[in-house]
């Protein structure tokens, strides 16, 4: 697929480079491909709740700016994008060393785009398990004064 | 209604203070009833994505533990509350000086208690608005050894 | 709040007639005002799953033909309602001689919408209970060609 | 995997004859297997809303059956199960011959399992498009008295 953005790399890039609540809990920018957005977290102890798992919010925020910019990826140069909605289920309790949010783009529209983001702890050990699954819809503003909003 | 747990509004905020989370992006416990819980949290630059909104995941941090402890408030003393899932819909920019987070039951049951929480920004001449709402599942894990999971 | 469509009551009621599945499962519009919409289905052993319940499905067809009239009766004047996305939840099984779901606008937006339905089931006896509860998106497509889809 | 109900698929089948309103709408259950079942629907005028599509609530009927008796394959036998919650992401326009509902258990718990549901329209040419994606909860009620509620 011909990109609509040829440089959706370097864009997605600078935008996730201005979130700074990356920043505060030390997420990064792992992958980024057409329609495909990787962000992964180490394990630390002041992002978690009351019995020492990742807080689910925060499994959202990496899992959210994955399918965020999953979907940017897709959208014209010059867009902005914006989350509408999103569904997590939690699966099991978010353990481990490190985790990723790997998102993918389900069907990408002019308006909106339906993305799933998978979120997985990784152990010491290098086992890998799905802990959250994330089912939402991405919204285009595009650049022009008449894109709709 | 008689509180299955008598403690409950001790026992939220014990849990509330083990969440590390919580201390790290500022926010603070600010209301507990018997099916109603509301969670504070301030604007800071570094809890913002590119566009200096709050970000999504910031929203649903405070929406899900208000949701977990609105639940948790209508559950037998002992007990432990985990996250099955949530939806949250962004309805309007999260910009303003404060954040609120109000969750109400909506549904309490033995095992699984369905939870409304609604976020608002609060601007600096305190004009209230709703900036999301979330719609999400709980569940009780009960004390005994016999209690599902 | 003045209308964007002033016919919108007798454009919605158009419409819902032009739903043949409404016909099929026996649903009626039962209230149009602005932001708001009930649908009344009565109790039909056809309408059930395996436990002699009405299915979620058919639960959902009546939240979400509600929750898209109540979006499109602040639409203006020509344009078309669609569904982007909605979750339900389920909280007591749905027994009852008839049902009712009311739907109602939580935000109006230019191109999405995001309504709350309930959906009720009254019994023989006038009782009245909360058996789901719905979240979901509608898109306006604009009656103008250059109407964002 | 060694089924923890040897009988899964004829129990399937079995509870699946009993949903009346899959008759009505004329569903069949075309694929049972271990965590997978397939719901398939023809095409019918009488199913579809304002604009002659496959209303929502329809698509939304197969895959939260398909998505159940997936869950319901890997329950122990006398189990009964029921929907907690599901979030239905509507595509594309549900026309086309044929439908079919394939849904995949992600998580099976002792008490919940997650599974995902994608709902494909089939044209007259065999083209398959997925027009509704489902993340959805199912709960297990076990044959025992003591079986969780």
């Amino acid at each position: 697929m011909k990109p609509p953005n040829p440089s959706f790399a370097a864009d997605v890039a600078a935008s996730f480079a201005q979130q700074p609540i990356m920043e505060l809990i030390g997420a990064e920018l792992s992958l980024v491909e057409l329609g495909v957005v990787e962000i992964t977290l180490p394990y630390r102890d002041d992002l978690t709740q009351q019995h020492g798992y990742l807080h689910a919010g925060v499994i959202t925020t990496i899992a959210d700016s994955a399918a965020g910019y999953a979907a940017y990826s897709l959208m014209p140069a010059g867009s902005e994008v914006l989350s509408v909605e999103f569904k997590v289920n939690l699966l099991r309790p978010a353990k481990g060393e490190t985790f990723v949010a790997r998102a993918v783009v389900i069907k990408a529209g002019r308006t909106l785009t339906v993305v799933r983001a998978d979120v997985f702890s990784i152990a010491a050990n290098g086992d890998r398990e799905l802990v959250a699954t994330m089912q939402g819809t991405m919204m285009c503003l595009l650049p022009n004064p008449d894109g709709s909003g």
